[in-house]
């Protein structure tokens, strides 16, 4: 039996949310010190990422003894950069000040990373793409996202930065849209502290399969950091884990483990309605029947159906590992 | 020449908006009163359909004298039964109370719709429907549905209802989800006073063809308003009508044109980066540039190639008309 | 424990197929008999689905000959009437003569149903549709749909036939494409003889949740067959069930049972790449799992959480029977 | 007024086809030298793309000959290498022997490009993917991708290879996906005689913004081909270019003309149903007329709305050339 994995979640799992028809929120606004002791309270999570600013009062001294008391760990900072002052944009904004802004704000989670002794700043800029044909000058576009990435690598060389994609939402199209077009954009950045940040839901929702885009990113080096949810295809549903996409996420985790990934199992997931701590308990023993079925799993039958190329040796193989695992 | 179309627009084109990631709102919130106004300098709109309750502090009277000020009439008013209190659905939330107080909204639209003169009330159950595979008993679901909209059209028999049906968001599956369905629980309501809005976006996300679902519902007696915009057939973007799909869009009015369809050519769009004047300025320009080109359509070759159903003479016809209708 | 369920499947389960890029064909042709054979090497399979007209050179006599050699029974008769002389639809060609050999070939599969003693004649109009906008006169193409098929169930008021729906291919855009828009035409007829089959993949494929597709037909009381296989949700890939959509295979299962739904457990997969035998056992080696599964599911657990819609709990008790199945 | 495009098409727009349902064909087959005939017929079309091998008895002198008379040129051959025989891939079989005679299939084709003095060999594996979770091992198939491809083009330094990207079809993934994927593949290849053709609808089926592909194509160097159609989004059906996404297509040659890209405007269309010859006709006369509105399109104009990234003012001028553009 291998050991359980560690796992994490971004502090936003604990949130409330609002979107563009409940304006009033599907609950009352929760503090960063709120949602890190209700991340404490599932009990199997070891690591958070957490946005930054902290909420309205939170200063970094509040949330470095909210992490202490709960025994919680930061893995990495995400800095809100797609709100309202960078609704155009914040590495792609066509105001320069726009995107000087957004900067400063990346920098200060830079700061709070080395505070924190996080691994990483997660960036995902969720702003920097265009919603309508002829809107952007494609060039222009790929110049702005490469070189403000670039010059925030180039400022922090001791720091590590993860880039999440997404193809899409808020914008219609988002700039750093697959694995493979994040890569191109990270050669051209010609810097060594860049990576990515794999999250499982948008690979489904961007047609990849989720397994290759793992197994793409770690070939190129550049596979630091995942979380995992899951969706219908069509959207970033930010869904319990295991509830739709029960053989891929298996597969997702077994090339990880082929690979000798070592990291922090994270959750990505937004539970509107949804009692925010059941939630992450229901992944949580989801995620824990799935590593029991990567222990029990035939790999050198799969091996040797994958060697043929035979899809249904393959599944039967799968089959009696995963539909035992929460046996 | 035909007569230009009488246009009309959800007053909600001229809010602003939030959505999950810009939680501080794309913009300062606006009263009722401003969205009027804003709507009103457009210069081409006649109708607006209301969102109930309007925003804090505005009254009925408020909203008459505004209505007045700017020449401006109701064509419908929309209840807000999609905020927090009805995350879980207001005539299929699990809780009786929770349907009691959507009920209760929707009953205060009603009585606007009667001091506004307004022509119906339009009931978008946007929280009505399901996330999550095994969360719903589907028959259950369809009753509430269909009791519940029965109980509303019954005890207001001398007003109109439209149900605006759309495929999911904000639930992942939403009940009144395409045109056929949403036909079938009519049915099942037995009543004379509910009929369909047609988003021509919600159908395009939906997988239908607009025209298609515009006639099944002519031929049903039940197309008793429309709105248009546009989006990239993945989502509701509620984009700038004819961004994207300036054919089918062609083909949705000329079918209502050729089934002598009288009514208002609305706008249902969420400029969330624009400036709201201009959206709708520009939506207007290419709607009376479309009414050019169904004037100068070939109705007569059209059918011709309709008879035959071939495509290609069909799009030539087309093409001659739409690709000279800005000349 | 319940009875194991019976399993049937398409004939064309076990052919050879062909696409438009592998012209030459994924392997040589199999006549009807070679098909019944290697339907029958399955082994779990009591009922078959057939082609008419079969293969050439195979009468009905050899069929029933090779039926009643392997114990086989027939389900229905399924008319081809997608080929070459229908490419331009079978009710809905533009052609008279085109619909009347449409009718002729449809009446001689009627006539395979009475002496085969068949439980319908299946009927999927794959041509009948349309691909481009402005094609075709929608109110024309349900005239000519609703027609057709009335003529051919009053023609023959001793059968029942089954429409299969699915939303597109080979056409772009099908004219029976929903569950609730075939039951409206099915309506429109005013016959008692014609009902539904569901194919798992086809609602899946359209945006339905297959479960929720598979009530509604139930509530209107024509749900008469239905077909199991798995795919993307983009295309109708007709892979091996259980590959892809776990927990909604066995969600619509369960509706199915709790429906008292008695019926055979039908097989529509194209192996296009795969042993055909090893493929259908494949697949009901993962439905007889989740049989088990239907077993062991506590139901009234997940009443209970239906009853809240709440979808945490829900999943709780799914996955316990889901995923112990293979044990 | 700039020049007249140079068109041209694949010779598949001029053969007939065959689906998995109208398996006895949508027509009778045509040779190659039927097809140029065809293509000739057309009349504005300069280029054509060959498959290899011709049609059964069909020699290279004929086809020489066939080109000569006509006055056509080849612009590329593509081989068939996703057949029967190559039915599990042609770089990515798992057997060797089915690799080596896709190898050989493709070295015949080089030996066409060079005896008829065209461009490029067009690569195109269709089969070359995989169809179900687990069943490839990813860095293998990778492996096997890129230096099939590479010993390919170091066997042939005297020529250009352009591969196809396509999201899926005929397997449910292909290897080459996206612009992005196959960008990164060609610098594994460590050769300069590989580059890309990217096909519109390819690109638009697979969630790119076509012209954005265009541009990351052609700063890395690698645009060397295209070849446009249209379709819904969710499949690549090859139809008429112009039928549905009039917007984006002009977006794509305004980025090609912006850049300098001077190249063949190339057709890849199915005509399933259509007159094969009246289907290239229609084509071209829209694409004439998308020449115009290019010339006619207030470029400044749109320069100045792109640098501020505001799409109203864009779409404004752009619906001012388009809209015209068949006057």
């Amino acid at each position: 039996m291998s050991d359980t994995p560690v796992f994490g979640a971004g502090l936003w799992n604990f949130a409330t949310y609002v979107d563009r028809y409940a304006t009033d929120g599907y609950g009352d606004p929760r503090s960063t010190i709120e949602q890190i002791e209700l991340a404490a309270e599932v009990g199997d999570i070891s690591y958070v990422d957490l946005n930054y600013p902290f909420t309205a009062g939170v200063s970094l001294d509040d949330v470095k003894a909210a992490l202490e008391r709960t025994g919680l760990k930061a893995i990495g900072v995400t800095p809100d950069i797609y709100l309202r002052e960078h609704q155009m944009g914040a590495f792609t904004n066509p105001d320069p000040d726009k995107r000087a802004s957004a900067m400063a704000i990346m920098q200060g989670a830079a700061d709070a990373v080395r505070e924190l002794g996080a691994r990483y700043v997660k960036i995902w800029p969720g702003q920097d793409g265009f919603d309508y044909p002829f809107q952007v000058d494609y060039r222009e576009l790929n110049r702005l996202a490469v070189e403000g990435m670039r010059d925030l690598a180039k400022a922090n060389p001791d720091l590590k930065f993860v880039i999440e994609y997404k193809p899409r939402e808020p914008r219609t199209h988002m700039f750093w849209s697959s694995a493979a077009k994040t890569v191109l954009g990270i050669q051209q950045m010609g810097v060594d502290n860049v990576g990515v940040l794999l999250d499982f839901g948008h690979a489904l929702f961007g047609g990849e399969a989720p397994a290759e885009a793992a197994q793409l990113l770690i070939d190129h080096g550049l596979l630091w950091g995942m979380d995992v949810n899951d969706n219908y295809r069509g959207w970033d549903d930010d869904m319990v884990v295991g509830t739709v996409h029960i053989t891929e996420i298996f597969e997702f985790f077994y090339t990880l483990k082929k690979n000798g990934w070592e990291g922090v199992w994270q959750l990505d997931q937004f539970p509107f309605r949804e009692d925010v701590v059941d939630n992450a308990r229901t992944s949580i023993r989801f995620l824990k029947a799935l590593h029991r079925a990567l222990d029990n799993l035939d790999e050198a039958a799969l091996a040797d159906a994958q060697a043929r190329q035979d899809p249904l040796a393959a599944q039967r193989v799968v089959q009696d590992a995963l539909l035992t695992c929460m046996a």
